[in-house]
């Protein structure tokens, strides 16, 4: 089969690979229908995810039909259609009973990263009755491709860390693939604000249409300042950092109410200054998370009454033939407007 | 009266002052029986606090009998027995209505700060029908005491913030005042370990008296290393920084388990390195909170009902007159061994 | 000046009366701009609330201005425009504090109750300052009139209770005013379906153009069988009674899903038959509340911010001087398709 | 092996029959150590329990040692020591991923009801991997068979679901072993008082034992009356029913103070009269549940710390020979005492 290999910092090639089998009695092996690229894709291809080792085939999104299940699968069966979430888990381990799959104690994020991911025509699936989910008949599959990672990260990481409520006031601080999908899934909640923060115009004008009410080109530097100036000097009841540098957690730092919630969403290189000598007596939190995917069925049934459409998200379509076409489509999203890009096998 | 004056960094006097009156219809003057000295009232002595001017009459914790009532006043009135709130809440505002008394728009800290406090015969407390509290008869006044200011932020700050569970591992770094009201209040829900860290080994074995599982000395630099050993290597649930400098807040950030919360407790005066580079993806909380005293009377049932004895945090009695002794012991609280000192008019 | 007063069951005129005078220091007076009829006051006109004696001057909904203040009150003064709630509160008793005004100990839902109401050109509200509210410049003053009860009864007693959540199901007995303030506030939280059962088809074509997803029309005593179908025979996470009689209550037992909510609203006159032989391995819970108006604030921002329209529940206007037709058309709600009710003073 | 039969109506007999054997590749067979017999039991041989057909070997409790595994298994092997949750689990069905246990769409409660039980010397467990729990190095197996079903059924359905808080009141209404497993798990919560009715002395004594504040016999129909007198009028915070039946439920009704929550433990057999006409502005809730078992862990923490002592239930020993013997002084609790028995194989 075909499948997009990274073979090391900064080098990556599209092989021919055998077809994946069943290697424990929970797996299934999914014929992949549809796959995307993901941010994580690039910070691997920079040598940034030390855990994923060259020869290894990328990918943790992607919709798809069951090929084959080992014996202790119970809940899926061949020909089934099936949304791959970008977390593995057991459903065993005392994380996975507590909800926090992201910890797995065998599972986790290890698609795409410490075992073979989606971005192939054939994926290998561990656990599979609770790392894949069926999707409804009739269901758009290619919207729900949304649903393995991008969306439960803006809406677990960003919103449901970030309580957002009805009347409340949001600040989002990046305007990428992620941070949209925050502003898509805090809509769930009726804030009476949304304000999008980014660098990119461009950005901030898809933003505008999927929902802010307020947007700021933090270009020069006094981002924090027009988030007071519109909350009339009190800050926001939430921010949520969805960029993973310093600055724009600082900034959340500056504009956060007190009682108010950051909840991180970037994935962060380096250390933050935490300035709790001012902190310290505002009755904040910051909350952090690794995707759990556990609200994957209730956003499906948000897809399905049409509260949310992940369609928004997609700009561009390719073959997976022509995935590096798309890797630098994807890879140059300032120039290209790039937010998700569709591969189909 | 008499009442100790704060005049300027390093200076403060047992002066003579006129008695004070109602200057707002909602405000009481009570009558101090017992005051205490607080870990704050020594910042302001170092000048760390600007809020706070010269000539100030220090003091926020108290209790005593009304002598006065504004008209406004509807709660109490004249030989009522209160418990002094160390936060003066107006009950009107929207943080008050939200429970977030120490933001309150005309309260917060303010006795002892921006207005004159309780080391002294008298004291106006303004806003009295929601800043004091009625002594149940037969009540040992003293161990209320206790209730102004100590016990609700170890309570607030750290157990309900750090959301201390049955079952659940706790550590506290910090075996002051401060930690050990946390470590006393902890044990309301009954987690399984509560491990105390500090340098000194006669507030260790104080802890152990009050409590504590395990008891660590700091001082060889691996206390975080001992937690995890203590730990099988997970972590604990709650961690609750009860000092407030970066060491510790860092302690903190190396022994919190996936999933669980670091509550700050301590006032800092710089900021701290928050490890984002290894926190992003371990589904914590960190939470701040001057506290709101919202709790008073729920500690005052569990006081009642025998279920705290904030006695134990009381090491030495002084008659007001001896203020300065008092201070002079709680300040060298290494070698006299002093956590909390009963002044009494 | 003019009011209209509960003269006995069955009777009421429009009187000439004194006008209102500050009586406590927390007192204001407000001049009513516009008022409202509550199905309670029909239930007052029945003889059925003991509470209300003749002589009183019935309302409790309305927006004015204020007229005079007593001294203690800080937060309004004469010539703001403010929102009076259908709950005094005192903000200072131990319910209030709480964030259960509806049992405060001198205050609670006594306006047109146990004291003279709204539905007159001025009246005295007591504890002013928690139970006011600002009206900020600019907003739409007669849409707010659906803030004093309505909205924060369908809201609190019906969906927070209720707790509706993103992607559930939820079902409403009931398109009375209550119901349809449900429905509107409920998708504050984007449930997947919404399901509105009564026994008018106008109210339930209401329902449907207030985003109802599904209404069923009850009169065939299937209501409960088709809620079953529409939910794959699940049931449903969250069912409202809003009408407050035994057989709607009953009808919410039969569609609750394991692990779902009944919340009740309805002002029911008698027990109902709770089926704890088939309830009690159900792992449900049922909600009662008398409306706290605790989120009338939050309210005011969603309207601000254009998440909840008000003015849909009005369909009729008056002149203060027509209540008695205003009565009549409201209390022959099946005709004349009355919902909520305007008079201007 | 020797297994205790159910016969049908009033019939028992300790029979010998076939060993079990793994049937699916999830299942594990265990050999019985130490089992007991529960209320639910009686209730099966009444013929009040349907779904318990004649032939069934009875028992939902227990611990002991795993003798076989199936090819799915990956949590234990052969020879572990295993606590037996009395709730089956597959760990991948929503309810199961939810946390609701009990209403698993292939398990829940069928242990020695649809399925053989632990009253034998072997028994198969389906769904293994999550419906057992290792039971640590050095623990005292005997008491752990608590965990099997009362400690998490008192804890979850009573102290749970009642929402018990540090200083709060509660009442628990019904002092059976599952009314005293709800009183040992409601003091992880320091609540002020625990008031603990039932017709029994002897009950009552042990309650006073095992912590209650307060004991009432309610035989003179007056208990309600007394505990609002013990609550200066006001009731308590939290009202747990223990018993089943309708009195008991209606005591409840009459106890439960403003914003309290009223939560079920009794298997009720009929319809209670729910008195909304009164309740239905006082701002409770009430809760059902059948227990799920997801605190198992937790509970096992707690004992293993010992804030919990599980063997205080523990009255009787007995052969699993004399099962016939164990079931008679059982049975006739009241004049032998009985709270919880043993039998060892």
């Amino acid at each position: 089969m075909k499948a997009l290999v990274y073979q090391g910092p900064g080098q990556k090639a599209l092989e021919e690979r055998r077809l994946p089998d069943i290697d424990a009695p929970g797996d299934a092996i999914v014929q992949v229908t549809k796959t995307t690229i993901c941010g994580t894709d690039l910070h691997i291809l920079k040598g940034d995810v030390p855990t994923c080792e060259p020869g290894r085939i990328l990918g943790h999104e992607g919709v798809g039909i069951v090929d084959k299940v080992g014996p202790a699968v119970t809940m899926f069966r061949r020909g089934d259609h099936v949304l791959i979430s970008c977390i593995s888990a057991c459903g065993k381990c005392e994380y996975c009973r507590g909800g926090m799959y992201s910890h797995c104690t065998t599972g986790g994020w290890i698609l795409g990263n410490k075992i073979d991911g989606t971005q192939a025509e054939f994926v290998r699936i561990p656990h599979a009755d609770t790392s894949l989910y069926p999707i409804p008949a009739g269901a758009d599959e290619e919207a729900l491709v949304m649903l393995s990672d991008i969306l439960p990260t803006g809406y677990e990481c960003g919103v449901l860390n970030g309580k957002v409520q009805p009347g409340n006031s949001v600040a989002i601080v990046g305007a990428g693939g992620i941070g949209l999908a925050a502003l898509l899934t805090a809509q769930f909640y009726a804030p009476a604000e949304i304000i999008v923060i980014d660098l990119d115009d461009n950005r901030l004008q898809v933003a505008k249409r999927f929902g802010a009410t307020a947007t700021i080109n933090g270009s020069d530097g006094k981002a924090a300042e027009k988030v007071m100036e519109l909350t009339g000097g009190r800050g926001v009841n939430t921010a949520i950092e969805a960029v993973g540098v310093p600055p724009s957690f600082i900034t959340c730092e500056n504009i956060i109410a007190p009682g108010g919630t950051i909840a991180n969403v970037g994935v962060h290189g380096t250390k933050v200054d935490l300035h709790l000598e001012r902190l310290w007596s505002l009755n904040i939190s910051i909350a952090t998370r690794l995707v759990d995917t556990v609200t994957t069925p209730m956003l499906l049934k948000t897809v399905q009454s049409r509260k949310l459409d992940p369609k928004k998200l997609i700009t561009h379509h390719f073959k997976l033939d022509q995935i590096l076409d798309a890797y630098d489509t994807f890879g140059r999203a300032a120039s290209t407007h790039a937010l998700k890009v569709i591969l189909e096998t």
